[in-house]
């Protein structure tokens, strides 16, 4: 336990919760982390990054304006990134760039992220992946002494999605050996890029190359934007901040053009491909399919982090839900603690199942692709489609139900949610944003039904299919699959669903081109169908690997810290079975008692769960500094802390604002 | 058409959109408006109030530092309340003061809402209903002319649904014939009154009366707070701004307590009780249901502003999606319009309906309270419950799934919706809290399946119920109702869904009253269930209302009208027929072919509807002013007006910012 926590009066409600708790929480801070050893490794990151109180704002962040919220963001940036430089990096290891501890211990530091944060994290890790050795020598060095800051710039103004279609062109001109950078419309601009609108002095662009009258497609280069001595932009590029967003608004998310900007042939990207001096593109050859390496990992981190907000948010509620008291329903006595109604427990026990679902199927979709790189470098890639199926499906539900969940929390903290000093807001803007970029929700899971309408196709062939759709073959006979509600038959009924609703997606496409149709035509009319069969496959996935994963990680534990983790992932079993009543009717035996049953069982275990709720959230183990949360801080001074925060607002800081003599005075006095 | 509209030069794709269109928008308009007068009268207010421009700031709201935002809010209130008082209040007299249009047109005047809302919105009101006319011929002048401005302050920072637990006291002393005013706890702490941080000078204050040693409960106090010439709060008065909130950050939400603070005894609103001089209570002889009404007519505004915030979002994502083309699904086809495909049609289309579900469903509320308003002067108080119940589900639903469209439609605009400047994020963070206030949605649920529950009992016991529960007598049978896909009959199988699910839970109740617990108990360990069934039951009649009115509504219109209009309404009813499968396929004969047919149904309807798509978003007829979006405007300049907004953030003053100079060149020249 931290020393913060211990420093304080803690509200005695939750004090009595805690006395209640009946596991031992570090086991589960164990299993949340992935581990003892990863536990011990973030709490002692924690430690260095933290206790300097150098993340700590006098004023909230909320309070100030733009460009002093930007300011206070580059000062924390420094002052971080020698933290990290210094003293983390010599823990870790390079890896820990993209270290979900990393991303934790930032979010004592920036409320709504730093502007260096695509420098470490994206722009670094494309040096190292999309450099030669040699070009590799030449910036990394710089990059990670933080000499030069960099940005990675793709998505345009009118171009996101759909990478082929981007505008911006790099020509080469083999009179000089440069690149002419060029953006030939509005829509060509750069737009979104992080820490790129008044940060970055480099950047990485995505530029379709053209070289000999020929265009190949689009690659990365990186090219100087501004002066390192003055900071001004070069003559002929055009960058700033893309204006005001629902959240990452220290981000310093940028736009860029150019107009024909010169930049020289060496900082082409050139490991996957050249252009050599006299303008010949070379293609190196290498396995394409090692691309997805970094998408997968993305992924695998927006899963991850979509976990770990989502616990904060749970942590945040439960503990607000522990302290506050609410109504009457009984006359004579005491106003309950909220979360002894069912309809709260409702709301938040199935928050706090979701972020243990999500982090144990982030850790096994990296370990999972761990191996197919292993495979990889043998020269097998037959598992990659799977595992793009896998990590596209899953980055869409993960932040989707993650960002949800967090509303879901938010509404069950009543109006105090809706204050910025709860941390609910903030946390749901993150989130939110992560089911748009890197993929956005609908089209991600548009790509995971491509490659499960092929797999029900070589089912329907006699093929046989790797491991994750293999359940697949439940759709070749149409009879309902039989209900049974133990973990694995609900399990095996949701892969019925899937494999029923993939099949009839199949069946629709054909009928579509009965009528004359193409194919692409006629996927297009089934693509609704289509975005709900690839979520039922995806939870299918994550039923059996949260269930799989929870027996296997709570093996070598204790009884009750086995007994509630089996509850929650019960829990998120049932919930799910409730949620998608309609289609286990369709697709499985189960009746109408036995809908009823399954539904007294999910009460039965809100009751269960309950008095270790608190405990539940108190091992997901967030310093009160990384929180930020007056409604979920240790102590459950909630009433204390929302006051306390208000008093730090400008608008509170004389009894009158210059608006009363300005304006409401003669208001009043009929003279305006 | 609005000048605005037609002095640009509008997207080549909108134009095209708007000739396909087949129907006559102006018809629409007057259906979403609630009749050709009211449109009328809108565009002339709306025209009085814009067409002076002095609703356009140089600046965006959001790129102001709080205090300047405020400053700038109370500027335009102070513009926009002799606007009001001086020409609008002559054309639609004192009740427009919760006239929708004057929201509507305020909106575009306030990104935030004003400091001065509810001064108009809940101080005014809260003086007719609740002072005698003695006490009205004192405070009503004053403060239509805003020589007071007044806030109204019942929450309390540890107390908001449950008022009966308000902890602020209201001691008469007959001494001196005073109330004395005392907070005796920080959870006591009046919290979140809009108005109140720094604008009012006065405040209406509920507080828990006590005369000669005995409570007679919360009862409302007239106080001023605020010396009328300083500013300054009174001695005893601790007065101040709340600190940021996810929205409303214009509207001056504040805290109050009171530190044994007096006011004369003539400051008690004494309409519906009185103390005399010598501290004897006394209360009036009144139908305490005629209190209902104010509870009522707030609902019922939140109906409708919930279906005018969906319009706004609706018509924003809607237009953005005609305006931008995305991904190539066939080789050497240009990009299409992001509108042409299925799952956007998916996401939007359902929002324009629910906008005029809602609508609809607010205005047939509105007279039907009328109706019983009638009654009640006639001495008939039975149709109370009733509207009780109905405009309590009806604000849960409303507002719950407004909030969850509006976030849909951001979705559906992919990363441009986190701007700012598309509007969407704060037309969210407005009505999400809507969902809240007033009635929180769980608890407002449970209000419904109170009444639900116990019509269920009386027609178990034989007797007669209200219309708006008399299906409930489909439950008196345990078959299943048949289904069949007309409107009717969708309808028909909702009420039977409602009816079943509120039986169940009565039975559920009596079952945990067997095992010895209380009502109440039993009633708890059942809301989970119950919220669900006042749900299907709010459905039913959302469905019920929508397809008769929209049917009478259109009787005379043209045949386009009348079928378009159809359209939406049947999608409306599949839409949710889909949703609700599970319980459709529980409580009636819906088979799996059923399912797929209607399917199949909803997948042609968003082909039929997709022509006219952008005709029925210009339909509801929002001015650019009052949309303030740059993906929505009608002219559809989309990028251009990201770029025009993005350049007015104070991030983009200058080509280098501070930071550069003190953290950023210090860094990378390796001296910090």
């Amino acid at each position: 336990m931290s020393t913060d926590k211990m420093s304080v009066k803690v509200n005695v409600d939750l004090q009595k919760e805690r006395q209640k708790c009946n596991f031992n929480i570090q086991e589960v801070t164990f299993i949340f982390d992935g581990g003892k050893e990863q536990t011990l490794q973030r709490k002692k990151i924690e430690d260095i990054a933290l206790n300097s109180g150098a993340s700590i704002d006098s004023i909230p962040e909320e309070c100030l304006g733009l460009k002093e919220r930007y300011d206070n963001a580059v000062r924390k940036s420094c002052i971080y990134s020698r933290i990290v430089k210094n003293e983390i990096l010599e823990i870790t290891g390079l890896e820990a760039l993209g270290n979900p501890v990393l991303r934790r211990t930032a979010d004592a530091f920036f409320k709504e992220i730093s502007p260096f944060m695509l420098h470490l994290g994206m722009f670094v890790p494309t040096i190292i992946g999309q450099c030669t050795e040699e070009q590799q020598a030449k910036w990394l060095p710089r990059a990670l002494e933080m000499q030069i800051i960099g940005a990675y710039a793709q998505t345009e103004l009118g171009h996101g999605t759909f990478i082929r279609g981007l505008e911006t062109t790099a020509t080469y001109d083999p009179e000089t050996e440069e690149f002419v950078l060029h953006s030939p419309t509005l829509t060509s601009y750069k737009w979104w890029a992080g820490g790129l609108g008044n940060t970055a002095n480099h950047c990485i662009v995505v530029a379709q190359l053209y070289t000999k009258g020929q265009c190949h497609g689009t690659h990365p280069f990186i090219v100087p934007i501004r002066d390192m001595e003055t900071h001004e932009p070069f003559p002929g590029v055009k960058v700033g901040d893309v204006g005001v967003r629902m959240g990452f608004n220290t981000a310093d998310n940028g736009f860029l053009s150019f107009n024909h900007y010169r930049i020289p042939r060496e900082n082409m990207m050139m490991k996957n491909a050249k252009v050599l001096k006299d303008g010949t593109y070379v293609k190196v050859a290498r396995h394409e399919k090692l691309t997805y390496g970094t998408m997968v990992f993305v992924r695998v981190t927006l899963v991850k982090e979509a976990a770990i907000n989502l616990a904060k948010a749970a942590t945040i509620a439960v503990r607000y839900s522990a302290v506050r008291r609410q109504s009457q329903p009984k006359p004579d006595a005491p106003e309950p603690q909220i979360i002894d109604y069912p309809t709260q427990q409702h709301k938040l026990f199935i928050c706090i199942a979701t972020a243990h679902a999500l982090q144990i199927t982030g850790d096994w979709l990296w370990r999972t692709f761990k191996d197919v790189l292993a495979d990889m470098r043998g020269g097998n890639t037959d598992s990659l489609p799977e595992l793009h199926a896998l990590s596209s499906c899953l980055k869409a539900i993960s932040t989707s139900d993650s960002a949800a969940y967090i509303e879901q929390c938010r509404f069950a903290c009543g109006g105090h949610g809706y204050m910025l000093s709860s941390n609910l807001p903030l946390i749901y803007s993150f989130v939110t944003a992560t089911r748009t970029y890197e993929g956005d929700y609908t089209v991600l899971l548009l790509q995971t039904a491509r490659f499960l309408v092929k797999a029900w196709e070589q089912v329907e062939a006699g093929k046989s299919v790797t491991p994750t759709v293999s359940y697949l073959t439940l759709a070749a006979t149409k009879e309902k699959v039989l209900w049974n509600d133990f973990a694995e038959g609900i399990i095996r009924s949701f892969q019925a669903v899937a494999a029923r609703k993939i099949s009839a997606c199949a069946e629709t496409i054909k009928r579509h081109m009965k009528t004359g149709i193409c194919y692409e035509d006629a996927w297009q009319l089934t693509t609704v169908r289509l975005v709900s069969a690839a979520e039922s496959h995806c939870r299918s996935v994550i039923c059996q690997t949260y269930w799989n994963e929870i027996t296997r990680l709570t093996a070598s534990c204790s009884t009750n810290v086995k007994i509630v983790m089996e509850q929650l992932a019960t829990l998120y079993l049932i919930y799910w079975a409730l949620e998608r009543s309609g289609d286990l009717l369709r697709y499985s035996t189960i009746s109408e008692k036995d809908l009823n049953r399954l539904q007294e069982r999910y009460e039965e275990l809100l009751a269960l769960i309950r008095p270790n709720a608190v405990g539940l959230v108190d091992a997901f183990d967030f310093r009160d500094e990384i929180l930020r949360s007056t409604l979920g801080a240790y102590d459950g001074r909630v009433y204390e802390r929302l006051m306390e925060e208000a008093l730090k607002s400008p608008l509170n800081d004389g009894p009158v604002q210059a608006s009363f003599h300005k304006y409401i005075k003669p208001l009043t006095k009929g003279k305006l």
